[in-house]
């Protein structure tokens, strides 16, 4: 039985920064773009294609996409790349300890046998997300405020849809944090905490 | 600046107990049938009056009173019960560092100056707050599940009406824990850690 850390994060509150950080602390591997890498190389896809269809791609078309797009037995591209993933990330996993963020790892993880999952949602206000993301990513034509709010609503669809449980619901997450009022470090010293 | 901490939880849980332990282990005083002896210092009233229509009383009784028994100043008994509470929780804050659990201090400290309020939300699993509630309160007619959200959903109506947002939603706290998962003395441990 070993630990797993898979972190669900809020758009803009430094969730991806945190398991950057567990994983130098803890000197256990971090997977992000490793699995879209995976993927690739399992469907042949490209990388844009995998993204589109990913947690983040755009929720109306994602979500028309998912409902349409269907072959013969009924499965949509997305639901493909679904269990593509969800079998990269239980592999990963399996290997040994490691840092999950988003694509729905800790409701996969969450039943697998020798896997002791320790599922993190980091959340934080809107204003320090919107001083967050004009910081990090910059000013565009849209509000930041808008930018929150739909990325927010694409992860949330993408989780819904394939875990049937609520994403940010405190009852899924061992732990949760709010980023903003305790600060990156602390959230990955409590994190790790519970990991040793 | 000096913090307090304010624990809300769900029935079951452990919540107090984390309460109690917390106290114990930061040497800071904690607060509970204390501020039903000075309401009844102030009112005048009983302790079963004044626990009739706290936190913990019965939901659709205590809202049918909120709704109706007003005075001629459209003021309710909850109301003024309410306001002296929130009164003697403040004064209790601002005497030093101190641990709250339950009765809105969460929601009523977090805009207190000179005050940094560590809010906490406990939750567990259905099936481990059943165990817990058989342990410690043994069985009764009802069944342990619906004692459960009979009593959260008390807790969940007074605190929505006093507060105007969702009890147990993970962005009106700091940190919530699963009490289930990481064990009650985990639980201390983390939160002692945001304290010092």
């Amino acid at each position: 039985m070993h630990k797993v850390i898979a972190i669900s994060r809020e758009f803009g509150s430094g969730g991806r920064s945190i398991g950057h950080l567990l994983s130098v602390k803890l000197g256990i591997p971090y997977y992000d773009s490793e699995i879209v890498d995976r993927m690739i190389e399992k469907t042949g896809f490209s990388k844009e294609f995998v993204n589109e269809f990913s947690e983040d791609a755009l929720g109306r078309t994602w979500m028309e996409a998912a409902l349409v797009m269907r072959d013969t037995k009924g499965s949509s591209i997305q639901d493909q790349l679904w269990f593509i993933q969800k079998d990269i990330i239980k592999e990963l996993a399996h290997n040994g300890p490691c840092v999950f963020v988003g694509r729905c790892a800790d409701y996969i993880l969450q039943q697998e046998p020798e896997i002791e999952c320790i599922s993190v949602f980091i959340h934080s206000s809107m204003d320090d997300r919107v001083e967050r993301i004009v910081e990090r990513y910059g000013e565009t034509k849209e509000s930041p405020k808008k930018r929150l709010r739909d990325k927010d609503k694409r992860r949330s669809t993408y989780y819904q849809y394939y875990t049937y449980t609520e994403w940010g619901n405190v009852h899924n997450y061992m732990l949760s944090l709010d980023s903003g009022k305790l600060g990156l470090d602390k959230c990955v010293e409590l994190i790790a905490n519970v990991f040793q």
